[in-house]
């Protein structure tokens, strides 16, 4: 991309700029000058300024007059709609030969699946995914556009409920012939495991982010927007807000409802049938609490004698 | 199934019942006049009544007159018990043609195996299995018959034993050569882990249930009719007995024995070598107590000044 | 291997040896005469007398004069050596024939392949590894010699980095560009995951061993002969530094150190940015505090009024 197309996409302050082509976005250590790096304060400017970079992407406040500097109000963001527009095209055919697509399934126009990913019957698929390799859609899973799924994730299991024979002790399973919907520009990272509604749906919302290594359970509805880090679980038929954020470790009993924009701190944990609300708040522990009472309490613990 | 073959399955009273084609389970929210649904108390009942399904499957006391009510000893195991007998058979082979199964393993009759599967050197896996898309059973893995293994699960791994090398501080695999035993009836979640013995042996009980991203580590013995949810961690050599169940996130350090109908919590821990018994009782919190003390230590903590 | 042989590998004290051809080890329960056992004190040497063990690697300090009896200064360190020794090789080509290799990446010599394993493109693998079934070895990946990869394991996905649109709410993916670099002897557990870097490494060094489940988020860096039990989570840009152990289900917030030789106890935490140091030191709860500390705090709760 030429520095003009850079400066258009990302929205830069006009300016005398250095006139570059730039391949890649790159880190600071091995910047050349056909790198795009980005600063985001006047420290980081003068580091960006002594590496060897084509163009930095800078704060509207930076101070630094090098031509190299395109100013923009968000650099970090600014920095990563380049680097997406910058990637390149993986090489080979959208879906590779050793995918396995039952005949029932249905799959948009630019998606790309994997080496030796399973998209089982009756699934629908979206425009412009990327499902990776090994990846497996369960039976009537059903995805967006734009969406990302990552190697080993399973979209759209066997839910976990059984009920008991109370004379045998025996476990029979619930009925799990739901579905799972995974609505545009989500993305999931590897071995990540989403069940499908036992009679009704899972959802999962559009513009959510999920890590590698979550578990989301049956009947869970996901909002828009939200993160959630590795290894959360999320037991079934619970209901995340949009925008809420959910660091690693974090796990919820069934039923829970966390409300919009909530923060759950790593390994904090809320039981079931609980609702946590507070947009922005953070809270913490087991069960979780606002920021300001767990350090609280956690400070008379430490005092104790 | 006709109405007069389901009040056989489930044992339902005698009675005046509609006569109906019954073609699947449903919710009340998306039931027809061919679908079957369940009502645990009264109230359910007026809600099922006023929804279009054919048949309604209600508790004994139940008061209304309605000619598409059975009437049941539990209406919900009696429910879970028509959808499997309502179940549709998948299409298709037993055995995918992208499954790969080494020449020296054994397979039952009637099971099948999803695409993708690896079944490795050695294994034996009984009759009426379902074995997932994407499935790994490693060497020598033993499975009794109608397990069920969710995609992804990796069945019969290598131990994780190391002895340390005091000169060199390097780590030397001790020898995990034993075998892994999944017993009848074992139903097994997307993505679960289960190391074979170093020694002797890994074995899952009849009827035992386990959720997705479970890890059970070598030389465990579960019980029969044992419930393990979602991302539990289970090191090696403990014993979980008959009825155990574990909530998700669960952590127990080796050598751990969780005692017979023990409940344990969510994201509740026990230290290694330790020994949690109380048939139905519940234990909360690290290290775990019991669900009363639990409640108790909490509230003492909350008052602190 | 014969006797002389063994005595050799282990550096067995000499003495009048019984002559015997041992096939493998075993456990005292299903030992042969041609199978090796180990006893790691004069208790366990009675009953290894008492079993058919051909071979007994014993303390140095053992009193018996059986001639069956190794005397070695670790035995069980020795006993996992002759276990390694005695291993039988796996039949079948190194590279199974349904393991999918991009054209772009490069295989050592010796190194096995499973079934339906996944190497994408421009990916180094070392000499003499051992790549389960079903991995997923993502682009640019690089791997040492003698490296272990176990079945499902994830190693070089995507990372989990967003810049948040504060206009729109919408998450848009950093760039996560960066390598994943295992050294030698690293062994990696079933369904594990590691992240590439964003814009530089993800570094798991010599030595290191992690269990199944684990999650390694991008820009680690995990130094020499660490030990990571299972389901160990580590969010993105720590250090662990060299011989450290986690135990199960730890979980460390972002840019955390963990200093050299620590040990974290199962299921403790670490918040972002704090360092935790101590060789040799024993680390539990969340905030993790010094193994006394926890354990006092956990005293005074439980005499709390």
């Amino acid at each position: 991309m030429t520095t003009a197309e850079i400066a258009e996409l990302v929205s830069a302050q006009p300016g005398p700029h250095a006139v570059r082509d730039i391949h890649r976005v790159s880190a600071f250590a091995d910047a050349t000058e056909n790198t795009l790096v980005f600063a985001h304060d006047d420290v980081a400017v003068v580091t960006a300024l002594a590496s060897a970079a084509g163009l930095i992407i800078a704060p509207l406040a930076a101070t630094s007059n090098d031509p190299r500097i395109l100013r923009v109000r968000n650099p970090k963001y600014a920095f990563a709609l380049c680097a997406r527009a910058l990637a390149p095209q993986p090489a080979g055919p959208l879906i590779h030969p050793s995918a396995i697509i039952y005949p029932s399934s249905t799959i948009g126009a630019g998606t790309r699946i994997g080496a030796g990913a399973v998209i089982e019957a009756n699934v629908i698929v979206g425009a412009d995914c990327t499902i990776g390799s090994r990846v497996t859609l369960c039976q009537g899973a059903q995805l967006g556009d734009r969406v990302v799924v990552q190697s080993g994730a399973v979209i759209g299991s066997t839910g976990f409920g059984y009920v008991r024979n109370t004379d045998t002790g025996e476990h029979l399973l619930f009925p799990q012939q739901g579905t799972c919907i995974i609505e545009d520009d989500v993305e999931i990272g590897a071995n990540t495991t989403i069940d499908r509604g036992a009679l009704g749906e899972t959802r999962i919302g559009r513009g959510t982010k999920i890590d590698n290594q979550v578990h989301i359970g049956h009947n869970c509805i996901i909002g828009r927007n939200v993160i959630i880090a590795a290894q959360v679980g999320i037991s079934g038929s619970c209901v995340i807000e949009d925008g809420a954020v959910l660091a690693g470790q974090v796990g919820l009993g069934d039923h829970v409802t966390i409300g919009k924009g909530v923060i759950m701190g790593g390994a904090s944990g809320v039981f079931p049938h609980k609702r946590v609300e507070g947009p922005g708040q953070m809270f913490m522990g087991v069960p979780a609490e606002p920021l300001k009472d767990y350090l609280k309490t956690l400070a008379k613990i430490r005092r104790l004698k």
